[in-house]
């Protein structure tokens, strides 16, 4: 369900190949929005990043973000800039808004200059399309996918500050994703609220949201150029405003929280080629930024992630990321769970039964567990595994 | 060329599972050879790994290595250090020598128990095959292999200090194979040399080898558990004594580098699934350090490796890992090339033909030039694609 007073849609204009794949989406808030966005840390940001983090740092209030697949933008120049630009100005002059008031976002190939001939229609007609009133969000949802095989999106509705507030978000990831989002990652994230809350305490719950959700998702380790969570707040739901410290500002950051761990989980489970979602927990680390880095490194190790798409208990190539992750750990402590089955302790194999194994690793969602033993901090990735379809795609993704 | 004094062989005892497939090797010296070592700097450290660490600690001098494939030894806790001190004690109950003067090394799966059952006579039969001089190096440097499809060796003959001095090398790996040698890598390298030397001397020439060949090599990222580097010299050539400062030290330390590094690229070269041998070199960068970072990042992205595979020149990828490596880019300011192809100029894509770009990457050995256009720092990274076959592989290796 979408917040109030948003119209969002998403249109084929001719900046994806496919013909039938639609490539530009718009998410529109009739009503001035409060704006939080986490940009990738790559130091190689595509043009619509440094567009976007221009119009955020001028104002704090929008009103539409653009946002385009098949062609990423980045690495494009100043000429890239100037087209980034344009794509807000273009939306500015159908909504009677100012282009400032414009956040733009781009996926898909590096090093290409936008097809931007295709735009001014594009656009037009994409306006037109939401202006009646006609919501689209599958159409919107779908229009930012690239490798994708399903469209990602979470929703949550609270009562809070005397109103009924939704939160509604939607994603794209499955490759080049591993992001590192910094306040002002190629996965892309629109969410949109109609509560009513003050930027800076928006701010606040957007970026713990991201920490724990987005920010521990990984499939391929690589950190996008392109990567990007647009969070919009309308106000329509005409709650008391939600303030830090309150228990309904609590409640809406916990619904918050939850909508990007949803998506989140949507990214890693649709990770180009999966056939399996894999979370991996590390607990009894000695903190949790300890935790954090060794799951991580699991999460992206090659032969671990092979292993899972071979269906096989190997917790050896386990043990052995977590050895190298670069935080200490006491290789004779270490205890790891597969699914609900216990095959190392004290860093030495169980007598744990293959069979078992085998069925725990046969389900499409495989949960891995490393408890350290050694202090209270713990940290989970959300991450898939590496099957042949992964090579196939990205051997052949460009030309 | 094996250097004087030397005695190697290699046989099939009942580790590996495959009958005709070699799996014990020893290396023997008939004189007291000066040795240096470099381990795996992962916490997670095999068995045999804390026995030749603790062998050396007590002397600088050796005797023999024996070292096994299909079992690596790893995490097996007090009762797999006993059975590698056993394998020192086989040896050297056959040889004639010390238990003390014996290093060890394994690789294979981790988590698993040496068959010892089988050693006893294992050991004997390789004594017997190499104490009637009978040497045999394609036998050690079989054995020593796991999923490699080719054996490794490499040597160098120079003259110094008034003699002829050998050194030859024998390594193997194929995955799990991010070497961070330490002094005091699942690749394990056997370097002997007939020269005379003392200890801190090679040492210092053997780390600075090391440092720019193995533990620039990489197939997976995954640095292993039982990565292990041995040099011995016997001092059989009867040269003067290399003395670090001299003409002599300096040719022989210039031979042993290019032994390593020759081993190292083979390497990569058989890196599981390789259908292409990739260097990566980095320069202009500020200093050497931020260069190796950006090389090694670039080495293990899976979605440059896969590239690689499609041997599709999608450079946008490779800009993408330099801009998340940990080290300060100018975006703006990087040229790459691909081959002799030069297909981006400040960031930005030139107008390349993609059908030359197609031809160079048909090649079997691709080398990709970063420059940063920044400073002087420079460094080079070996290592393969990413294949169909290498998820084969790995998703079948265990069971």
């Amino acid at each position: 369900m979408l917040p109030k007073d948003f119209l969002v849609g998403g249109i084929h204009c001719g900046i994806a190949k496919k013909k039938d794949k639609k490539d530009l989406a718009l998410f529109y808030s009739k009503r001035p929005a409060v704006a939080s966005a986490m940009f990738t840390a790559n130091l190689v940001k595509a043009a619509p990043i440094l567009v976007s983090a221009e119009h955020l740092e001028a104002s704090g209030c929008m009103r539409a973000i653009i946002a385009n697949s098949g062609c990423a933008n980045a690495c494009t120049g100043f000429p890239g800039k100037r087209d980034a630009e344009e794509m807000c100005r273009m939306v500015a002059e159908q909504a009677g808004i100012r282009p400032a008031e414009v956040l733009v976002a781009s996926t898909g190939v590096i090093g290409r200059s936008l097809p931007m001939a295709c735009l001014p229609k594009g656009i037009r007609a994409l306006w037109k399309a939401v202006a009646n009133g006609k919501n689209d969000a599958a159409a919107a949802a779908e229009a930012i996918l690239t490798t994708d095989t399903v469209t990602k999106t979470a929703a949550r509705r609270i009562s809070a500050g005397g109103s009924e507030i939704n939160i509604w978000g939607c994603v794209k990831g499955a490759g080049m994703v591993h992001p590192d989002l910094k306040p002002h990652a190629t996965m892309l994230g629109f969410i949109l609220t109609d509560a009513a809350i003050e930027r800076k305490d928006m701010d606040t719950a957007f970026r713990s949201a991201v920490e724990d959700s987005f920010n521990c998702v990984t499939v391929d380790g690589d950190t996008s150029t392109n990567d990007t969570v647009f969070l919009l707040a309308n106000g329509a739901a005409e709650n008391a405003k939600l303030k830090k410290g309150t228990a309904a500002y609590a409640e809406f950051a916990r619904a918050l929280a939850a909508v990007c761990l949803d998506l989140a989980r949507m990214i890693a489970a649709d990770g180009e080629g999966a056939t399996h979602f894999v979370e991996i927990e590390v607990r009894g680390a000695a903190d949790g930024h300890a935790a954090k880095k060794i799951a991580s490194a699991i999460a992206t190790s090659p032969l671990v992630k092979t292993a899972i798409f071979g269906e096989d208990a190997n917790w050896g190539r386990i043990i052995a990321v977590a050895g190298r992750a670069g935080v200490p750990i006491d290789p004779a402590a270490v205890d790891i769970y597969i699914g609900n089955i216990l095959v190392a302790r004290h860093g030495m194999a169980t007598d744990f039964s293959e069979a078992k194994a085998r069925k725990v690793l046969g389900q499409k969602d495989i949960k891995v567990v490393l408890d350290l033993n050694m202090g209270n901090g713990r940290a989970t990735y959300y991450t898939c595994d590496f099957s042949i379809d992964y090579v196939k795609i990205n051997a052949n993704y460009r030309t």
